[in-house]
């Protein structure tokens, strides 16, 4: 059954999120389907930055870091972003970058294992994930004297089942390909067999359900600027399990991190809990963005919440995919992505054989913006928060023309940029 | 001789960089003694941020991180920090936090001095240094089965001739007190016993003159929010000598650092030079409130740089003492910071054994904001950006008033917050 633009129209008649949108700037003639790299600003980030700028900063100088709560930003903000993941109250912070928290935790990992599993020596990882994940393993394990194995997802299972694993370190939704890991049934497995489980959840956090309590996680980590609408760069986050969260203390133990920073002692002392995976002073206008981000989508809590997000992502992508085999039939894309429900995060990735990176320049300059992943994604996230069923249509139908007319042949469109 | 408030204007009347004082934000009935903290916002960094929220990240979305320069950041900003630390262009990188970016020069050095002095794995520092330097080496140290020494300043040069220092690690100019060390002196004593010098700027860069290429530094890192006004928690720096650049990389491998991180391929390849220093990605709103900030410290430079505002600051920091010990006198306060020029930083601490944490509260309360460092010392910065001497004599005349009252022994004043 073929599907219109009036089916889509009738769709968003019917979304029960569709006032979500008004939350968000959203240039005008923007398709913008790359909120899985940069969410759009929400409406209400400029006046609070600029309260947090002028006010904050400006009158009420060193002042704020008590009377603006300036202080208590990683803790409160993390605990805001734990209420999307499946986190209790005080097991989260957001700090750092991404980067930098798989280090904290893969370092308190491996330091585990060794108390627990002496002799296992092995970070197992998807050879596909992000590769900043598997840099930072790679240097950490070479610092230990371990090894990173990397492997394709569907050996997973049975690389676990060697009992040689001390640490799992995965991307629950792969940045590549919207696939999406079993967390609970990996996890499960590790811990039968003896090893500690790391999610990354950069492309999860506020895109899928998400219970690191219920999967029995042992720590995680992810992203602040993409589904959480942070803002460029603005910090990222870190859970541990309690189980673990007081046993060791990461390397990267700066003041924040210290059970009492201002008595400004010669000795480092953790802080009990999460807190030790704080180290140094966290960039205040960007972590105030990030408040802001969290607000837009705690908007969506009253209209169902995650179930709700959840639902429209999946029907944007199916969509998304019946529109594409419809009317792109022919032209050369495959799908990459899972058709399974269970199995798709909230992006849809295609492959081309040629001209994949033409092809998203050429959307972009029509004004539908993806990404492209080397050496031959198309890439697109659909963020239930404020895309509608119709900016499905227009993206496919963009892609249409820009393929039919042959348009991304042209040099304008070839010319590799420093990002993308 | 007596100094009086005529005297004070009339230095403000005589002072070359008085101009510079309107480009910031200063609140009304406001003497701010605490730049050496958090800088003050300078006026122009409302309207840059704003249009970093609005047009960059609202409309420009992902396209930013090449239209607005997001991506060059980091080393565009660096490098003008590098200008005022005696470094040439593309050795600085302005990322990350202090602490983080000590772990990373510290990580590089303590494999340059494994290498080129196997054996030696002592890390000498001094006690008094910033907790955080000493948490940061704590903690490193012990990961790699490395000791850190502490010592008293005067120490220093007999430890560096017992010829087992493997890495000295210093603040410039030490928090507490104000005092300055010899940079160009001890790194060559350093040197000379075969020992890696590692400078924290955290209180120097833009306060005193420093050249880390004619002090033959080897490595150093510092702050963006103190006297360089990049506001709350802004990014910070480091800098790499080139001899050491290319040797080895730091644990913190995240992509930001790799020769080609959108080539994403899962073997981590260190990119040349101080960009293998980056990790993840960068806080935008906060690295563009940094870039105001030095767009504010350079506006000295037509007005004779450095040099006239190291001239000032030595100018304003004598006539704090000098005030004090003619208006306070028998106050029970005494002087804690050298009153040597060559070892004088850009601020002065006062000791007092009893009440320091009130009378800094009695004094923020009367508009006077300085702050106070467990347990005994009220500090207080001069910044000759913004500071005029007159300031400096309403600051010593509350001093004076707070302390001839007694109101510091009110019960407001003599309780503990989270954070001074």
């Amino acid at each position: 059954m073929t599907t219109t633009l009036q089916d889509c129209r009738a769709m968003d008649q019917n979304d029960p999120l569709r006032k979500l949108r008004d939350l968000f700037v959203l240039p005008e003639g923007v398709v913008y389907l790359d909120g899985n790299s940069l969410g759009p600003l929400p409406k209400a980030t400029a006046a609070r930055v600029a309260a947090a700028v002028e006010q904050e900063w400006g009158q009420g100088l060193i002042r704020s870091w008590n009377t603006a709560g300036w202080f208590e930003m990683p803790r409160r903000v993390g605990d805001r972003i734990g209420a999307w993941i499946g986190a209790r109250e005080g097991e989260v912070v957001a700090t750092d970058t991404t980067s930098i928290n798989l280090y904290k935790v893969l370092s308190a990992a491996t330091r585990i294992a060794s108390a627990d599993a002496p002799g296992r020596k092995v970070v197992l990882s998807e050879r596909s994930n992000f590769p900043t994940d598997l840099y930072i393993a790679q240097a950490l394990c070479e610092e230990r004297g371990w090894s990173l194995r990397l492997v394709d997802a569907g050996q997973l299972e049975s690389e676990l089942r060697t009992g040689d694993v001390a640490v799992l370190m995965l991307t629950h939704v792969n940045y590549r390909t919207g696939s999406m890991h079993d967390m609970a049934g990996l996890t499960a497995l590790a811990h039968r067999h003896g090893t500690l489980a790391i999610w990354d959840l950069a492309h999860s956090a506020g895109a899928v359900p998400v219970d690191l309590h219920a999967a029995g996680a042992d720590f995680a980590i992810g992203c602040g600027y993409k589904y959480l609408n942070g803002g460029p760069g603005s910090p990222a986050f870190a859970w541990v399990h309690p189980r673990h969260a007081d046993r060791f203390w990461q390397p990267l133990a700066g003041w924040w991190g210290h059970a009492a920073p201002f008595e400004f002692t010669p000795e480092y002392r953790p802080a009990p809990g999460i807190a030790r995976y704080l180290c140094g002073t966290q960039p205040v206008l960007s972590m105030v963005a990030l408040d802001c981000g969290l607000d837009a989508i705690d908007a969506a809590r009253p209209l169902g919440g995650m179930q709700a997000l959840r639902a429209k992502s999946l029907a944007l992508t199916d969509l998304f995919i019946a529109l594409v085999e419809q009317r792109c039939d022919g032209q050369g894309l495959s799908l990459v992505t899972p058709r399974e429900h269970g199995r798709r995060g909230s992006q849809v990735c295609l492959a081309r054989a040629e001209g994949a990176f033409a092809i998203v320049q050429a959307l972009i300059a029509r004004g539908v913006i993806g990404d492209f992943r080397a050496p031959d994604i198309l890439r697109f996230g659909f963020t239930p928060l404020y895309l509608e069923y119709e900016d499905v249509w227009k993206a496919v139908e963009q892609l249409r023309q820009v393929l039919e007319t042959g348009e991304w042949r042209r040099p304008e469109f070839n010319r590799q940029q420093a990002v993308t």
